[in-house]
């Protein structure tokens, strides 16, 4: 069976091109060629297997993962990869490290919050990895509140120094990812106090183990925060525990770009604007939109094979059964998720536009469009991460028992992304951020100020408060317009409502406290009507090859139908829609899933996945499932042996009735 | 703080007696007092520590649990624990192992389907643990659908013997718990073979592994499938695979209560009705409804007590944070969930009841409820072990960051508890089968068949297609017939719906597969219903004890208008109520959150967990949440040394620029 394609004929029927598809999803041909090229670099090198990956234990794991970072690293240096495709290779070794943090949290915090001088000093060592550094912010008792961060960085002017100071138990921090073993350096997050003053949240450099034996520094308390969710996923990271017991740092280690404190103790804030801060949460929130289409396009390849090798009923006198794939309470949870990839995909690269312009207007002093490109991405980033944390589970659910296997490699997709749900911006307290800007735009609705970006339909809110759905038929659905004044008027009905609510209440904070349930939900019609908008856009665009247009607009129509149907007490309450015309967007639902479903291989092979990333069994290319599910549960190091260890001591006795003398 | 109740203010705030409310929720007095004795008994057993689980390797894991087990068992004997007390013994040992097999599948399949003469042979060895069974049924290829099974029986006239025989790959058992290193023996389910004539599928016991040395017998290829979801979790269970070449077994060893084969080779059926089968099915689900309110009820326990800890936001100048249990959108989440966990247990004992009663009746030879008993437990084990998996993550989601950590108990109890989304009836294929019999159902309503059971409100339908509902008032929300009326409008009139689609189809059976979305919906809706009406009549009963009741009925009304929130598309489009009915619906909602707020501590209490047995750091009894995190975070093993195993190799030379030569 080695060699055959138990796919080819799913493969046979698409009725698009492939290649043309892997460039859309790319984004670019370049961006396919890099991807493409080191995705199969890392699969085809030995020392970057990772099927072996759950059955280790804690120790074992951490240094597995400590050896591949710095094989990951002689290999960029040795190939003198760009940034660009060292990145790509950290990415398919699809393992998380401590490297992360340092390229992705550490280094950048320094470039954003540190002078010139300052990035002059610590950015080359950081590039060379002469220093590895993390990211020190939440604490043990705080979270998302970092204004209530309790630890100290009190300014010492006879030494011109900085004493950094954990007061409590709970100012311990607590979850830095590579604080707990490995980094040498952190960028530390502690009010600033002078002559007893608090001067709020500021960043400092820190250097927390020597550079020559790596033990921690005088003062400093470290370690690793033990054991989370799963078997390998995110156990790879030494997510750390740190206390400071009044450490002293040089005062030009401060993070002086926006504020800085002089030699005398005064503290100036320089007129680098503060809003800097909103620009770099709008960059890292884009990649965690392109993470989760990732995450989620896993996932959704995994389950879309197996579900087509799968059979089970529905066979006649003794024939083949059914393919899983063909019943329609399959692709009425799959295909909803594969066309969420796609859009989230798609979202995800219109925020990187987005990033460019708030950029660049950001250089020239222009504020205005900030805070709803902030509120925008701050929504898509709960948007999209939830809904791929839940898309992971179900795809595993879709696999029936075999999903529970960690061979099928969705448990532990699923147990290293859900964190992706809470970090960066727990994702209620996001949405009720939007919720925030939604109700400031509906409030100044009749001031004049017209609502900007995402938000600019709010402009027509008389016409979209009042507008009736114009669908006669099903096939009505499939018109953009008709779609779009659906959501928008969603989305507007809904916010208007809960500013009507919030009207009633004398004290404004109040009410928006005791109505927040709603204003989530508000904040979600909001967001995903941005999805729907973007995707929408996307098919705009000059799309090469007909068939792949096509096929996204079909994509794009099951996206919206399926959020229709998922949410329609929305829709209904509102009266944005009549129940018959939500029956008819059912029955255009059905109709959708079966013009895709000949497709949909083909529509995860565009992903371009190696069979090394993916990790699944049952999601191999080859749709080989069951003799590979077979192979790898001899891998098992439980059947290392034919008696089980534990056998003479504890189930011999038992099947022996000796148990009662038997010390346990 | 060792010793200070943390939750001591909560706990006075209580309008109700904690003691009481116990009771109920146990379900007597006597259940309760054993209940609380075994688990105290567990819990201040050193030799069951559970804390150090999911650091473990497989091995060690593995090995632990035969430890566990053999010491259960010696205690059990030691103790002579009553067969419920024993039970309950290996339930606070809460670590799933072979002996769950052994004592909940393997000797009831003997009892319900062997002869008197099969019970006498193989119980006692049974009971006494010398022999140790499994059940094996499900196959690589072959899950939900039985009749799909491949491996054979054959029998031999000449030598009076069954050839047990996996004829293909997908043939071999995948999935039985106990097979994979433990069982000495199986029931295992194959298709009956007689000259050539395919009998179907029946049971067989066969031993499989040498009782001397634990060696698999001649032909037997017996071994683990591999890791499962999780760190800790299932894997401690020894799911197996097995092989069969050409076993034989005496033909004695085929279960022949129901069906026989003779020693001339002869296959004849006895006069034991088939239905009895169906009776096993309802008390295997009845327990699992149960263990779903248990799996729930742990996980709310530990997000209430953390929800009244944790702090965050909302203070002024310095002072306290809010407890993150008094905002609204925590309280909406959560409450529903702690009502849900009520709702199962209520509804759980009604099964129960159920059981019972279709036991005298089966005895009675009176078949006439066994459908309606099959479909409605059938829909509820889907219903309430879906609810329960997405709501044990809703609570590790609840808990922000902390939950991710395996101290918090969470990622344990989820990827323990969710495989009851797939056992024992795939949840989707489950609520098929209760949507077949409610399109039966609404078929035979002209025909004079009167509807039974949980269904006997479709004798009303003409009324439940018109009624309006009578809401005017927000606290009309909160009068049971309100409420029973719109779930049984809602449910009857979906159903309607969908028997009204499926009758445009020519051929039914299509048009069964084409509207198989809409039809679990209506599934849903019919359970739902179920749900809600049997914690209305629980209300009706005598509760002692005035707070307790009043409770009880909040939790009643915000699980019903949780769910008619939630599922509110549904309200709407079918006519059952209008979108301003809805809206008062959700206010109701709202004061009730504010009604139950000061008690949920004390309800979670009133589910008598031991701290051993919840396993959280966040969920404890005491509420001393924070020094309990740090001190459990330095017991990791990558704790062991200060400086990681892997620095020399991997970390100093990527320090030192001098990985270029290492090898890796």
């Amino acid at each position: 069976m080695e060699g055959v394609d138990h796919l080819a004929s799913e493969r046979s029927r698409a009725q698009f091109d492939v290649e043309e598809m892997k460039v859309v999803w790319a984004g670019s041909r370049h961006a396919l060629e890099v991807s493409d090229r080191i995705s199969r670099l890392v699969a085809s090198d030995p020392a970057f297997r990772k099927d072996n990956r759950t059955s280790l234990s804690r120790k074992e794991l951490f240094k597995n993962t400590l050896r591949k970072t710095a094989h990951a690293w002689k290999r960029i240096t040795e190939l003198r990869l760009s940034e660009e495709e060292a990145s790509r290779l950290r990415f398919y070794v699809d393992e998380p490290a401590f490297t992360d943090l340092h390229w992705g949290m550490f280094i950048p915090a320094i470039k954003g919050q540190g002078t010139e001088e300052q990035l002059q000093k610590w950015l080359p060592l950081a590039y060379k990895m002469q220093i590895i550094g993390c990211y020190a912010q939440t604490e043990l008792g705080h979270g998302s509140n970092v204004q209530g961060l309790e630890t100290t960085a009190t300014f010492d002017p006879q030494t011109d120094e900085f004493i950094i100071h954990s007061p409590t138990l709970t100012s311990s921090k607590w979850w830095p990812g590579g604080l707990g073993k490995v980094s040498t350096h952190a960028v530390i997050y502690a009010r600033l106090i002078i002559d007893g003053q608090d001067y709020g949240v500021n960043g400092f450099i820190v250097q927390l183990r020597s550079l020559d034996d790596h033990l921690p520094l005088p003062g400093i308390t470290v370690g690793d925060i033990g054991m989370k969710f799963g078997s390998g996923a995110y156990n790879t990271m030494d997510n750390g525990v740190l206390r400071f017991d009044h450490v002293r740092i040089p005062r030009d280690q401060m993070l002086m770009r926006v504020s800085q404190v002089t030699r005398e103790g005064k503290f100036v804030q320089s007129n680098v604007p503060r809003q800097l801060v909103y620009g770099t949460m709008v960059y890292v929130r884009q990649t965690i939109v392109a993470d989760a289409s990732c995450a989620l396009s896993r996932a959704v390849c995994i389950a879309t094979r197996y579900s087509a090798v799968r059979r089970q009923f529905g066979s006649q006198n003794g024939g083949v059964e059914t393919q899983v794939i063909d019943y329609k309470t399959q692709q009425s949870r799959l295909f909803p998720l594969l066309a969420s990839a796609y859009a989230f995909r798609f979202v995800g690269e219109w925020l990187k536009w987005l990033y460019t312009d708030v950029t660049q207007r950001l250089q020239a002093n222009d504020f205005t469009t900030l805070p709803e490109a902030h509120a925008c991405t701050a929504g898509l980033k709960s948007l999209t991460t939830s809904a791929t944390a839940d898309g992971i589970e179900e795809c595993r659910k879709l696999c029936g028992g075999h999903g529970y296997l960690c061979s099928s490699g969705l448990p532990e997709l699923f147990a290293v992304y859900v964190p992706a749900c809470t970090y960066e911006g727990d994702n209620i307290v996001l949405l009720l951020q939007v919720a925030r800007f939604l109700m400031k735009t509906v409030s100044q609705l009749g001031s004049g100020k017209k609502p900007v970006g995402t938000t600019a339909y709010m402009v027509r809110v008389e016409q979209l408060m009042q507008c009736r759905c114009a669908v006669q038929r099903a096939e009505d659905w499939l018109k953009p317009s008709v779609i779009l004044e659906a959501f928008e008027a969603r989305s507007a009905r809904m916010s208007v409502a809960c500013a009507q609510n919030l009207a009633n209440f004398a004290n404004p904070e109040e009410g928006f406290l005791e109505l927040s349930a709603d204003l989530t939900e508000a904040a979600v019609a909001h967001c995903q009507l941005i999805v729907v908008s973007k995707f929408i856009e996307k098919l705009k665009q000059d799309i090469p090859g007909k068939g792949v247009k096509e096929q996204l607009e079909i994509l794009c129509n099951i996206y919206a139908l399926f959020l229709l149907h998922k949410h329609l007490g929305d829709f209904l309450k509102t009266g944005c829609i009549s129940p018959k015309q939500a029956s008819l967007a059912n029955d255009q639902l059905r109709s959708l899933y079966s013009q895709v479903r000949p497709n949909v291989i083909t529509l995860v092979d565009a992903f371009n996945y190696t069979d090394h990333f993916l990790g699944s069994v049952l999601g191999r290319y080859d749709g080989n499932v069951y003799p590979k599910l077979y192979e790898e549960a001899w891998k098992d190091p439980l059947n290392d042996s034919v008696v089980p260890d534990g056998y003479q001591e504890y189930i011999l006795p038992m099947l022996k009735q000796q148990l009662r003398n038997a010390r346990l």
